[in-house]
């Protein structure tokens, strides 16, 4: 629904105390709703874009609501690329809501989630990768993972998937061109050349889907899970890796009976660490619930640490990686793993040996990507739909001429996702999708 | 400590998810440093002032760190009076910290709480009280606070203290210069005459006190305490007056254990309701700690209501506004207090009749304050010594000759400390005083 007839107006800075708030105005009533909210001699429609001034903002019965910053920005050259006016009030919990609830009596409506980069997307100022990277800008909790993106903000990933789509677009064109006026007699170079062309994209295609690993550890970090029997030493790790005692440590059995997350950052990736409760049939109803959530956790996890004291005997599931704690209490070669720690004798060595079995686990590459990399789910699956459809392409084109009119409905499908991960081609429910999870007042 | 040749940097936003992040740097450096993380072809120091850019921001090492609205503000036209560059970045965890940590490296520090308002009182935009209203509106926590920090903010009890000060000052240095230069054969109608000029100086300051009780209840909401007999229906009443379940309500005595503390708006006033375990000597150590905290929050209440249920015959403590409760329960004019509530048969009545009680002992006019009123602790103290001081200078004068040098004294200080409120008498301990209870930024 384009509905960029309508005014809309936010706060667009974070809710809660702060010295100053922004409210954003955007569309084509702009500047007659900042005209009324203002007494200047010069009034916002006559003013010069790209400045500013100092002033007071009004209600209806001429209290003043404040005295704010008002910003004039004239279309194309605004965020949004339409007419917008902003507005820096005092912050806190009153002053901004009231300037906004007089922007809305002056004719602007409530922007939705994400609206003004929608309207941005929408007015052709930024591509949908580049739009669902400024949600991840700000949602950003890394440098890393802000640096992974902005480097989409400024259309790294686009830039690597335009092609993609224009030679698969080009591709799908020509085959239906040819279907549609040499029905009958389709000339057998043009197919084998085709299936050349075909195999190439998907290699590109495949090589970009393989950045999804890396992509979505750095923004969404890994989840690990500390396991073991009760008593292997569970919340000493758990210490250890944070730097600081979150979590009670005690020699009695079941002390940890809720899942604590904590997060720490291992080569700029947000390792989110989660002890559970002890592996055991417990007597409380409420450990039996620890224990049901514990497994759940360890079917979810990037990776899981199985701790084994030196004095039992249990079985670590299997992919786990194994970790043999209080080793200064085992005989030299009695250890049961290779990765054998001891945190009371030598913390730091066995805190770098678990960073590095992480490491290695979660496959996290020293560096940082300087290639383009998906940064979400929608871009991980739409790239493995159009990667489903040119396999499927191709296996229709190696089929003969039976397989042509199925590969180039493959074609197009496959020119569809990638057209939709970069906002090429767009509903207004892919847009609800993407926007959705946006602040308001962005 | 007057530090005015640093330049300060600070994030002026709230912390947390917000689009938008402003960050603030003023101080004589401020355009040095704008230029230093900008790459613009026309620097910001060759910049119209009351104008902005679109622009990147640059790491030490050429990264882009973000592309931010960069206003440009000049000496004395701005917040703090200083030349003044303003960043509008993403918001978020790590983009605004990023570029406030450049801004370091470039020579600017951080600000201290409250500072950019610091150094537009020492330039004189705006005087002490103003300075505090700054804060007062930002941490409004209803409409009516928030007007009453305006008016305050415009000037309103700096425009009602400054006469106050000045004649003030007037009488003191007249007084000091009478002894100074005629020892000995003083005019008894000078004496008389000041004694005149002084009763009506304390009458006008006295009534400026009375404004404290309004001004705190608007400011800082009344502490209302909810106490009776466990099983009086305490919960119920809570829940009744927020309007909506908070408390656990149950026929078993001491239900509640811990004191809980909700706010209801009354007539724009925040009404702190706390909730108290029940006043009993309870068997457990846990409701005895609840029964000694609910006594202390009795002796600090702006007001208590203490419930009497229909059943018992317990005695409510003195000044508290005593209700029957359960009235449903009572055969009529069985009632042991004239403010009869039945929650169960009809809550809107019972509402409201708690409500009216509420003004009346908290003395809630209607209608809002047109005159200046304090608005702090502060202001109560220093304005209550000025009273204190001009009351003994009056004394000291009506014992004629051998009181003249104290009443001098006093004098002096009463002109002191009511130079202290506008800022016009001030020292480095004051301000840190006023200021360290502002939000870093502002």
């Amino acid at each position: 629904m384009d509905n960029r007839y309508e005014t809309i107006a936010a706060i667009a800075t974070a809710p809660g105390l702060g010295g100053v708030a922004i409210l954003r105005l955007s569309g084509p009533e702009a500047y007659v709703i900042a005209d009324g909210i203002t007494r200047l001699k010069t009034p916002p429609s006559q003013r010069t874009a790209n400045t500013f001034v100092h002033t007071s903002l009004y209600a209806a019965d001429g209290a003043v609501l404040d005295d704010a910053l008002v910003l004039f920005f004239r279309a194309p050259r605004s965020y949004t690329g339409e007419d917008t006016v902003e507005f820096q009030t005092h912050g806190g919990a009153v002053v901004a809501q009231q300037v906004l609830e007089r922007l809305y009596q002056l004719g602007a409506r409530p922007a939705g989630p994400g609206e003004f980069t929608r309207r941005a997307f929408l007015n052709g100022r930024l591509d949908l990768t580049q739009a669902e990277a400024v949600a991840d800008v700000i949602a950003a909790r890394t440098p890393r993972a802000e640096r992974a993106a902005r480097a989409n903000l400024q259309g790294r990933l686009g830039a690597a998937l335009e092609p993609l789509y224009e030679d698969t677009l080009r591709l799908s064109v020509e085959t239906e061109h040819l279907l549609d006026f040499d029905e009958g007699e389709l000339p057998d170079d043009f197919f084998l050349a085709a299936q050349a062309r075909l195999t190439m994209l998907t290699q590109r295609a495949e090589a970009m889907l393989a950045t999804w690993h890396e992509g979505r550890l750095v923004r969404e970090g890994a989840l690990v899970v500390l396991a073991g029997l009760p008593n292997a030493g569970k919340s000493t790790v758990l210490n250890l890796l944070l730097g600081y005692n979150r979590a009670i440590v005690s020699d009695e059995a079941g002390t940890t009976r809720d899942s604590l997350e904590e997060t720490f950052v291992l080569d700029g990736v947000p390792i989110r660490l989660t002890d559970t409760a002890g592996l055991r049939e417990a007597p409380g109803a409420i450990e039996r619930e620890g224990v049901a959530r514990a497994r759940e956790l360890l079917a979810r996890a990037d990776a899981v640490l199985y701790l084994i004291a030196a004095t039992t005997t249990d079985m670590p599931p299997e992919g786990a990686i194994v970790v043999q704690t209080k080793a200064d209490l085992l005989p030299p070669g009695a250890e049961r793993s290779s990765l054998s720690i001891s945190v009371k004798e030598a913390p730091e060595v066995a805190r770098e040996a678990l960073c590095q079995a992480l490491r290695e686990t979660l496959q996290l590459s020293a560096g940082e990507t300087t290639h383009a990399a998906l940064a979400n789910a929608r871009q991980f699956t739409g790239l493995t739909e159009a990667v489903e459809a040119l396999q499927c392409a191709n296996e229709e084109f190696a089929r003969g001429e039976m397989g042509y009119v199925t590969a180039a409905q493959q074609l197009r499908r496959a020119a569809q996702s990638l057209g939709q991960l970069l906002g090429r081609v767009w509903s207004d429910d892919l847009l609800d999708q993407v926007f959705s999870s946006f602040c308001v007042g962005k």
